[in-house]
């Protein structure tokens, strides 16, 4: 039975994180938040500060599937990308660390599952987590709600793949 | 007194490393080698023995800088160049958790300061680093080449600006 898993919206300046509870009813939000790094640091610095933040939140909450986004290749700025990647790569290895499993979900994935339009806006986005998990305010910033529907995607993934394993998602 | 450089040359399925001494009349190579992963595992698990190879490395020599290579953003493949960020961002945080300061260096800076070209191809980069340390052999794979080139490069950069501290590379 899968109790817990993870989102995260991988950024430089600003990663997303969730921890959903998915064994019950209907699941629920057991912390949401976002790892800041001070931009001024050097990158190197940045990023094991990431990885410090991020650990303590997966060793907190013991996920049984850390879901990430995935990034496109097809972004207006290849520099944006690869540092980026940088982040996004240091959230992967942080999970494998901790011996948690790890899967990857594209934006267009994420947004279709929410709101039916894989090019969905942040603010789309905002309020179908609201809806889903029946928040009384709209989850901020962006980068918090969008860690929020990677981890529930992830749940109708698991519930959808092994029904036996765990509830169905009320939709 | 700097005694010894690292140069990383980042990739996923392999990464070239270098540990040089610099406190001699001229640099010699204290170790060198690629860290291979197997590409049939997944993304997550690659990059954490990524980390773990490249500990051990750093741990053994402590080197007094870790030189990586920059990723350019104008790969004809901008999948690849993500990829490679999220190698080079785990390679970044372990250095930077290990106390270790880190610069970055350009393909083309490295090129040019072994061979006067900045497009220089790996035949003769390889080359001028057997030059450059008195090897008996030609370096090889290319990937531990261009560690070598990329730990020179960081000496000959910082004996420039901090001659007290270190004694010139012949050249």
């Amino acid at each position: 039975m899968i109790s817990v898993i993870c989102g995260i919206d991988p950024g430089l300046a600003a990663t997303g994180y969730a921890a959903l509870r998915v064994d019950g009813a209907a699941p629920s939000v057991l912390d949401a938040g976002v790892c800041r790094v001070r931009e001024a640091l050097p990158l190197a610095q940045r990023l094991e500060r990431l990885e410090r933040d991020l650990a303590l939140v997966l060793r907190e909450h013991r996920p049984a599937i850390v879901a990430v986004e995935e990034l496109y290749a097809h972004y207006a700025h290849p520099r944006t990308a690869i540092l980026m990647g940088h982040a996004r790569g240091v959230i992967l290895s942080t999970a494998a660390r901790n011996g948690l499993e790890v899967r990857s979900y594209a934006a267009t994935r994420i947004k279709r599952y929410l709101t039916g339009n894989g090019r969905a806006a942040k603010g789309q986005i905002q309020r179908a987590v609201q809806r889903e998990l029946g928040l009384a305010v709209l989850p901020e910033p962006p980068d918090l709600a969008d860690a929020l529907a990677i981890a529930l995607c992830c749940a109708a993934d698991v519930a959808r793949r092994s029904p036996a394993q765990m509830r169905p998602l009320r939709r």
